[in-house]
């Protein structure tokens, strides 16, 4: 991986902060946030500004380019990545240690006096911008909203907005019409006398209406924004995206049923100048609900009187918790999913002694197979396929240029998943394929502890999952090794990998609590810069826990592992377990040789389930 | 215990509420929160004002009286003793229950249209005034600040403001003279281009100027404030305490050693007018500490460009990280205090049979008992002495009409410390003279799990406490048990046996990272309603932790006891032990038997000595 040279691209940037033709003022800082409109955090092609810009091309990451400097913050899953992508006109920030300044202390740091910073306020989200502008101030400079893009700006050849096929998905896929969705919606905002919600996430847009589109790649997501009024509905999206007869029909456009229920639609370009004429509309005591995750320019158009920001929105709460026709659905998204990882762990053993399979082949592989399987759509992210010293760059990409053969000798990661029509799956698994080090072993059983003691938590209803995140760290903490993330992501249905508001993590902010039918990674890792990576990642479902006791009636939960591809046992050291730990890894086994060793002999995969019998043997 | 009759209280207070010569206008709420002009969590009989108003005495809680309402908040700890002390005047507002609504919350539902919330600025701090205020203005109330406390006002025979004798401690005591303690706070300032820091925290003064007083019961603080400036020293402090030689000596009032070091003294009323004579002659840089928990009224004298809130001061974390000599103060406090507790447990197990032990005999005899051990100040808070259902009460103190006498068929619990003018302790041990039932013990021996889960824990340099909290619950947890307060809180060196910035809560507010030198508790517990409690308390000091690796060089932590007090094997079901735990367990007992054994041979103090070479026989 050879890093993008900038030198041409920041000089145009540093002339476009002070040309009046671009900007009404000079700004002596301009941010370039990772997402887009929606706040997304995998983002078309035409939104992929901050990469344009430095280079990196990770899913999380800020640039600020002043006139003299120009620095990225990224997180610890990163570090490694960013160095390789950028250019030494690029200073990198490793967020998460202790002597990284924030943004907002390095741009004090480095500002002359009295400084304007400039950032585009469509892609800032709102209580960033907040606090950024709050901390600014206070410092004399001040933050300001520069209406065109000037990435836009330098970008030759950005490529076009997306706007792909829509396809709606029926009752026995979401259990719930977008009709019965909109209803209860309406009972929330009704609860809290709310007579508007603006909605902007765009999984949120998608599981309201039941829609799915592919403007982003990996998540079956499309450009819309959507407000939901007491009795009216107002979808905004590429006008001739509804020239489709099956969306005309499943959003009854040319028959409501009933008035409350009919969808006007409008380009998604207007959804600026209609919530102006919404707002203008309100009655005094209208109040509207927006997240505080939206963007800042749509969110200064409510005024501060009608406005309701919230941390995260009904609609984000009703999505994670799953219903039960979507419980199914990820049941057998992941049976399908653990078909085709055990046809290609099978596959790897017999090929990789022949010296031809590359992180790059094995990953293309991996999606042959899966694209094998019922109501396949694509992957749910880009295939982590790492062998060796590249499974330390925790989101490693496998490039021609940094491509390694898969050996007996190393340490191979894949963290993969799809989205099937019934749901999305992601799942890693660390393995060898000669054997394993003695420290390899020390390691790997170190995160396997972490992951069991996770997955078989039992915790009181209304437990938030920053809570349980230590349990995934204590067995590596004891040795003095640890790892730079989360522990756990909500995971969508059919929809985004990585969804709000759940997750297991020391960050404890936007940590709703868990409930029966959340679902959520659990994923603890361990990295050797320059040698190999390990991580175990399960996607489980919350659900009740019975226990001897009931405390105040509060009732338990724990989890249920979702995905059922063998733990590679020659991986283990068993030594290092406790009995309840090897019960737990014969327990799963047993699960996954039951239920996927069913799945593979109805397709007649014979070689799979010979391999997933073989891995699945209990240990002592 | 009776409630008390608030009737006429209310009666008045409502008066005072729509009365012109109390009030500039009418207000339709009342707030009366628990603290005292240095939001002090003990607080000195005249500043009891919620506990005057509703009866309710416990060490946290918030009144607030409307005119048709009264409804009081508190924590878990005191669901029980709140429910006895409040009349049917008041409801309990069980905070940390999904139902319990937020004052805010509970006020916008009660309150007629615009109305007005007073508040006394001097007793709420700024950052819990600005969440209030900003709530309550979103629903079209207003928060006003009321300069004349409602509650003094009815209340005829409010006692006068403490003015005790103040104590100085030498070299010996604190490791560092308060000069080298200004000098160093002054380096803070100067790095971040501070020029005043303006310090209310009763417990940071003490400490930062080496002197104690007794104005506090159980906490050796006076009523003071002081300015640093980076070239001067204003202390507010009642004069007459300065007419003490010793103590102008110490201050070196009369003959100042440099100009930058000179103590001017100001009378403790003069504060208010002091700082804003100080905030007139600022320059336009120049900025001021001031802690975000200090009042609002002084706050809000410093203009909003020259005011840095922080959320916990430079001092709090000075402060907090004990110092050699302080280590060894507290090592040498919980030597002595452990002796009283010996002797303590050997009198009860003979004297229990013949019926004469009440729990207020127990806790004087063990008041008696440190009494007689060197340099003894006093209790550091109210004993805890509880029996059986008692013991259900978190902050129980045993008062004539509740009193129970201990026998051999109930828990005995006892939560108990002392200041030593070189430490600060507190110990909890639950314990049966008799026979516990398999489920007493069962719970004492999940309770012992999470108590060694946390005692035992090695985490990484920089982990906030916060992230242990759930090792303490994960064996409760595992049979549906739990307790509903946090697990450790920060004890100071002959200081608060509370204090910030650190300690070990599923909350996640004001929590410093943990670093060697940090002395918390580690008080997991489990109490059964009617029933019976349970707690295993130990005082314990953050150490460096050999690890076998070290990620990234970060180095670890874990924690040593300070508390060496028998842990009654009685009470333990071994079967539940994870060999690990034993080993803990017999490793713990031989430093007490060691460490306590010597010295209570030293003391000559034979049946204790027995007692405790009994008490801490291994287990297998």
């Amino acid at each position: 991986m050879s890093p993008k040279i900038t030198v041409e691209l920041l000089r145009q940037l540093r002339q476009a902060m002070r040309n009046s033709k671009c900007i009404t003022e000079p700004i002596q800082a301009y941010i370039v946030p990772s997402g887009d409109a929606h706040q997304s955090e995998y983002i078309a092609p035409c939104d992929c500004r901050r990469e344009f810009i430095s280079g990196f091309n990770g899913s999380a990451g800020t640039a600020i380019v002043t006139e003299q400097h120009a620095a990225l913050w990224t997180d610890g899953r990163y570090f490694l990545q960013a160095c390789q992508q950028m250019d030494n006109n690029w200073t990198l920030m490793k967020m998460g240690l202790k002597e990284t300044p924030s943004q907002e202390d390095w741009l004090i740091s480095v500002l002359p006096e009295n400084s304007k910073v400039g950032v585009d306020p469509w892609i800032i989200a709102a209580d960033q911008w907040k606090n950024m502008s709050k901390a600014l101030s206070s410092a004399g400079h001040s933050l300001v909203a520069v209406q065109n893009n000037l990435i836009d700006a330098i970008w030759e050849d950005r490529p076009p907005r997306p706007s792909t096929k829509l396809i709606s998905l029926g009752l026995k896929y979401t259990g719930l019409t977008w009709q019965d969705k909109i209803t209860a919606l309406r009972g929330k905002m009704a609860e809290r006398k709310i007579s508007w919600f603006v909605v902007t996430a765009l999984d949120e847009i998608a599981w309201l209406f039941n829609l799915r589109g592919s403007d982003i790649e990996y998540n079956p997501v499309f450009f819309a924004y959507a407000f939901i009024g007491i009795s009216s509905i107002k979808l905004f999206v590429d006008s001739k995206r509804l020239l489709d007869q099956a969306v005309r029909q499943h959003l009854e456009l040319d028959s409501p049923s009933k008035p409350d229920l009919t969808v006007q639609c409008f380009p998604y370009e207007s959804v600026f100048t209609e919530l102006e004429v919404v707002c203008a509309a309100l009655a005094p005591k209208d109040k509207m609900w927006i997240c505080d995750k939206a963007s800042c320019a749509l969110t200064q158009v409510i005024p501060k009187a009608h406005r309701s920001a919230i941390p995260y929105t009904p609609l984000c709460l009703a999505k994670a918790v799953k219903n039960p026709t979507e419980i199914h659905g990820m049941k057998m998204a992941h049976i399908k999913d653990a078909v085709a990882l055990c046809e290609l762990f099978a596959w790897l053993e017999k090929e990789i002694p022949k010296g031809t399979v590359t992180e790059i082949s094995a990953a293309d592989k991996a999606e042959e197979l899966r694209s094998q399987q019922k109501d396949f759509v694509g992957l749910s992210f880009p295939t982590i396929s790492s062998v060796g010293p590249n499974g330390a760059i925790i989101h490693y990409r496998p490039l021609p240029e940094t491509n390694r053969t898969l050996s007996l000798n190393e340490v191979y990661l894949i963290d993969s998943g799809a989205q099937y029509t019934d749901g999305t799956t992601d799942v890693t698994r660390t393995v060898h394929f000669g054997t394993p080090s003695d420290y390899e072993k020390e390691c790997f059983t170190n995160v396997l502890k972490g992951h069991i003691a996770v997955s078989a938590a039992v915790f009181p209803n209304g437990t938030k999952g920053h809570l349980l995140d230590s349990f995934a760290r204590a067995a590596l903490w004891d040795s003095g090794l640890d790892y730079l993330h989360g522990t756990g992501h909500g995971v969508g249905c059919f929809l985004n990998v990585h969804e709000g508001p759940c997750g297991i993590s020391y960050k404890t902010f936007a940590d709703e609590p868990l409930e029966a039918g959340m679902i959520v990674s659990d994923e603890p890792g361990y990295y050797e810069d320059g040698s190999f990576g390990i991580r175990l990642e399960n996607v489980v479902l919350v659900v009740p826990a019975k226990t001897r006791y009931n405390y105040r009636n509060r009732g338990s939960l724990t989890f249920e592992p979702l995905t059922l591809v063998p733990i590679q046992l020659k991986m283990i050291n068993t030594d290092l377990l406790t009995q309840k730990e090897r019960d737990w890894v014969n327990d799963y086994h047993t699960k996954c040789r039951e239920t996927i060793g069913a799945e593979l002999e109805r397709q007649g995969r014979k070689e799979a389930l010979d391999w997933l019998i073989r891995e699945t043997q209990s240990i002592v």
